[in-house]
């Protein structure tokens, strides 16, 4: 193609992240991140691209889930399959695997961006970024409540308000033992029931229908889950139908582990569509929101990390997936002011003649923790003043011949429209009082 | 590939980044952003992905400069020719031909990873980290000088000694006029002068000589090149040499905005190889260090955008780029201990009962502001300590009975093997002050 005609345009289902977005997107990824290191997690990178081989094995999606339709095809000189990973939690496995000296439990972090190759809807993209902490290693309860502890602190953190529903995967198969699903019909039952909120009851009972449940048997699975009152209430009454129960007793022993954590629901009817979860899971859904998706994915899966080292290794794990860009859109549909630019003192010298003296105030402010950008062009002092406007800079400062002379400096705060004058050794704490 | 024959290997060239190191990178990287953002550079995120013929244009990596080559292959499922970044110029030029409304100059820092498929040395990956600052629309002498300023400042921030030499390209163009050199042998020039340190004066007049410059027109463009004394003085003798010089004069502007600035050492015969680069560059190489690489990348590039929006806006570019890994480099080789945790209290309860009560003691600590893990496979006290040790986590807090019952807690800070015991309300302050 020749360079005058070639046409700019992005890859397909990819985006740019302008400066306004990707200031939010960093205070949410900061914030994340500041959880998760308060909590001891690790980070640990792994690359983009891992082999082919790797990304495909059945097990890494697990059963009814087809993700390698999914994954985008990479390939380098030596023609060798590569790929571009579609989550964080198959390259942690590997990792485990093949680091067989890694100290368990083992938390880490990791935060970077996946691909998936698939349908495109209003803001949901091809390449996107996710915000992971999982523990391998750890099969107790306290591992299971650490993740509801870490979304709760988020979220107080960012000031949204949540609620986190919860339930898991060994009581979904206790309650399908109980009525008499059999083992091979699991799998679809627990795809279709993932389905509920969407779908409703009867779409739901039609679809285990005709993977071979019976009616009855989907109408009893409904009722027992379908419950009222407290979560110790609804516990009580699931002990009441399934009679001595390992995964109501543990659901027992994290609820007590969360007992200050608000707005934690039990709710028997969920699923967690992914075919690796084997225990406990939760969400988190907004309230007053009109943003209807989970902000976080979680789940324990005791089995994946075990089958990725041939049975070598047998750990257990647990881990969590905070959804970035549906919490940054949850910030954009609270918040009413977003900053366009990081910069907070705007610094303007009036003619070349004060370069030199605006760049040591410039440099002043820096050292003493103010973002500071000066004027590098000699644009007028109205456009300069538009300029910093239109950023919604908070303070900009005038250096001119008098300032230069008396080794003062002009301020005005815009948001305020205050002006004053000020000497250079106090112009830092002037700032600094008026922000 | 079935699952029990599945080998576990990375993609070759590539590499996983342990907790030990990611925690060093990422001090790195966030050191970086903050100078970043010191001086107002706003962030911008584009894609990993390209499409192939954006990567693939030829004034994307200038003449003499084949890149291509390097490029790993991406495809989607609609068999788009897809590409993964090699840099994060090329996608800043991109962006800005197809946002014509960004304001100008538009100052943007990006930081993420670039992939090329080239050889693999020793500590070279073909997936690796880049953070870049590039101002678009500025043309004059402060925008060329801002990247020195925030590459000192970078470098005093991490405590690296190190020296930064300069020249232009724009005044290599008025050497080569000078002597004589046709416009058509000047890429391949600058290709052989750019080896100077690397091959020596002999092999690169050897190199420029097979591209039909003559042997005397390569000893005078030497002789012109190596200068001794002081920075002026250099500029006063190439003023000699080449009459008026408007190269000469601008790095004297230059010089004088960064007149604070230690160690800046202007070196004429300095070429830097990338074809897109048109004026200002520098380097940046550590004193008293075994590494040899230059910390920085940077140049000025006033034509490349411009080409990109196929003559549509013509805007100076400038911009520069840190080489995350060989600056971690340089911090192991200066530094002797490590951190391989985040985590600054590990809090351990004895047996099951006093579970509640060191979740709330780990709590108040993380609110507090201090990274808190807790044990959650309940270890013996004997391998909770070790597991502590291993990690260098500096204090350790133990729960048992005792300090349940009286709503206490037992420390013991690591490095010095002190011992105490406090109240719960004074342990934050007690911890604090022994970190």
């Amino acid at each position: 193609m020749s360079q005058n005609s070639l046409e700019l345009m992005l890859p397909k289902g990819m985006c740019d992240i302008s400066p306004a977005d990707k200031i939010l997107q960093q205070e949410v990824l900061d914030a994340i991140r500041s959880i998760f290191e308060s909590y001891g997690y690790l980070p640990l990178e792994t690359p983009l691209v891992e082999r082919m081989d790797v990304l495909k094995a059945k097990f890494a999606a697990g059963e009814g889930t087809d993700v390698s339709k999914e994954i985008f095809n990479v390939t380098d000189q030596g023609e060798r399959e590569l790929g571009l990973r579609f989550d964080m939690t198959v390259p942690l496995a590997r990792y485990v695997a093949m680091n067989p000296m890694v100290k368990l439990p083992f938390k880490r972090y990791a935060m970077g961006k996946v691909f998936r190759d698939g349908p495109i809807k209003l803001g949901r993209y091809r390449e996107f970024w996710q915000a992971d902490a999982d523990i391998i290693g750890a099969p107790g309860p306290l591992a299971d409540a650490e993740g509801v502890q870490m979304a709760a602190a988020l979220f107080a953190k960012l000031d949204l308000d949540v609620t986190i529903p919860f339930s898991s995967r060994e009581l979904l198969a206790e309650m399908m033992d109980k009525v008499g699903i059999a083992e091979e019909q699991r799998g679809a039952a627990v795809i279709a029931l993932d389905k509920l909120k969407k779908i409703g009851k009867e779409a739901v009972k039609k679809e285990m229908m005709e993977n071979g449940v019976s009616g009855e048997q989907c109408d009893e699975l409904m009722t027992m889950t379908q419950l009222n009152g407290s979560n110790t209430e609804k516990l009580d009454s699931l002990e009441n139908s399934l009679g001595e129960s390992p995964a109501v007793q543990r659901l027992r022993q994290i609820i007590e582990i969360l007992k200050d954590i608000p707005n934690l629901e039990f709710d028997p009817s969920l699923a967690r569509g992914l075919g690796y979860y084997t225990g406990f899971f939760f969400e988190t859904f907004l309230l007053k929101s009109k943003i209807s998706s989970s902000l976080v994915g979680t789940g324990r899966y005791d089995k994946m990390v075990g089958q990725f080292s041939n049975g070598k290794i047998d750990v257990a794990g647990v881990g969590m997936s905070f959804g970035v860009s549906v919490i940054c859109d949850a910030l954009r549909e609270k918040r009413e002011n977003f900053r366009k630019s990081v910069t907070q003192v705007y610094v303007v010298p009036v003619s070349e003649n004060e370069v030199g003296y605006a760049t040591e105030v410039a440099r002043m402010l820096r050292d003493s923790g103010l973002n500071t950008e000066m004027d590098l062009v000699g644009k007028s002092i109205g456009k300069n003043f538009s300029y910093a406007d239109s950023l919604g800079i908070p303070v900009v400062v005038i250096v001119g011949e008098n300032e230069l002379k008396e080794r003062t400096c002009s301020v005005k705060v815009m948001v305020s429209g205050d002006q004053f004058s000020t000497g250079f050794s106090d112009l830092f704490e002037k700032i600094k009082s008026s922000l």
